[in-house]
């Protein structure tokens, strides 16, 4: 456990907030702990009828390298998960979805972020137009599971919210691990 | 693709570094990217002779919880993922390993940091003694790859690398896998 004792802000960036907190430690000795402030956001692992999953490449500035990813986002402000997880699958993919299942959160980087990802399956797919943000560039891309857990353990995905879906794709798809359907609201 | 126009550095914090670029978009426009720069890390997936796997227990301040995680730490200054990977498995949790294999890699923020952590596992155990550092608080404990999974399917595992280390561990125990083990350079 560890108390905070203080808080500044130390960025106010064009996209980045970072925070410096002064904390107490267990043993009563004070600390600073820096961190990104960050809204949380959403992953979508949408099946196909035919079983395939809709999959993104996208040029990724920080590691300079195009990277193969389930559909994500971040969550606009009083909007809540679900709303969110189905206004990015649309807005990247051009995709809406009958039924909807939160499979679960995962915290990418729990020593200096705040963010988690809410983890969203998909299924009974309709295309349709895709509606990027400006600067947004991506292609959308099917492959079934079996390809991408090769990918996953050929080093061709490496993205750690995807290779988190594809642990839950696996052991969804095996029987392992249930999900909890609803109809989308629309 | 995006190309660099020029950077600037807008945070030098005690621990978070953080960049501003200016970038060419494909179709021509400017934009900026913002990202933490980060030597990048290791995680240790560490397999004990009856099967079990070493965990950690550690309160991580920017998500305000207890999470379970597998034993990671970053690269020193000129250290190879390797002899980091040593070093933290020893620090963290005394144990030094005979054999050691190379997994892969994940990304966890590929949206807003260069890190990258070297997915490592290691066998032949030999417990020893921890060298924690400085304000370092955190239990170590272990648990059959079977709990494990079950934590992450539950939600009482969230933190994106240890969810792929799971990945790793279960299509490794299947033999969907495979790992080219080398022996430890001490």
């Amino acid at each position: 456990m560890e108390v905070p004792v203080s808080s500044e802000k130390i960025l106010t960036g064009h996209f980045l907030q970072v925070c410096r907190d002064t904390v107490s430690l267990p043993d009563g000795k004070h600390t600073t702990r820096e961190y990104v402030i960050h809204p949380g956001a959403v992953m979508i692992v949408a099946l196909l009828d035919d079983g395939r999953v809709v999959l993104e490449r996208q040029y990724r500035y920080p590691v300079h390298a195009v990277m193969i990813e389930f559909p994500a986002g971040k969550l606009d402000a009083g909007e809540s998960s679900l709303a969110c997880a189905q206004r990015e699958l649309q807005e990247e993919t051009g995709y809406t979805a009958r039924e909807w299942a939160r499979a679960g959160v995962l915290h990418p980087v729990i020593s200096y972020s705040t963010e988690f990802i809410d983890i969203w399956f998909a299924r009974g797919l309709t295309p349709g137009e895709r509606r990027l943000d400006a600067g947004e560039f991506l292609d959308v891309f099917t492959a079934t599971p079996a390809e991408l857990l090769g990918w996953c353990g050929s080093g061709q995905v490496t993205d750690a919210k995807t290779l988190t879906g594809m642990l839950w794709l696996q052991n969804m798809l095996s029987g392992a691990w249930t999900l909890a359907w609803q109809p989308a609201r629309l």
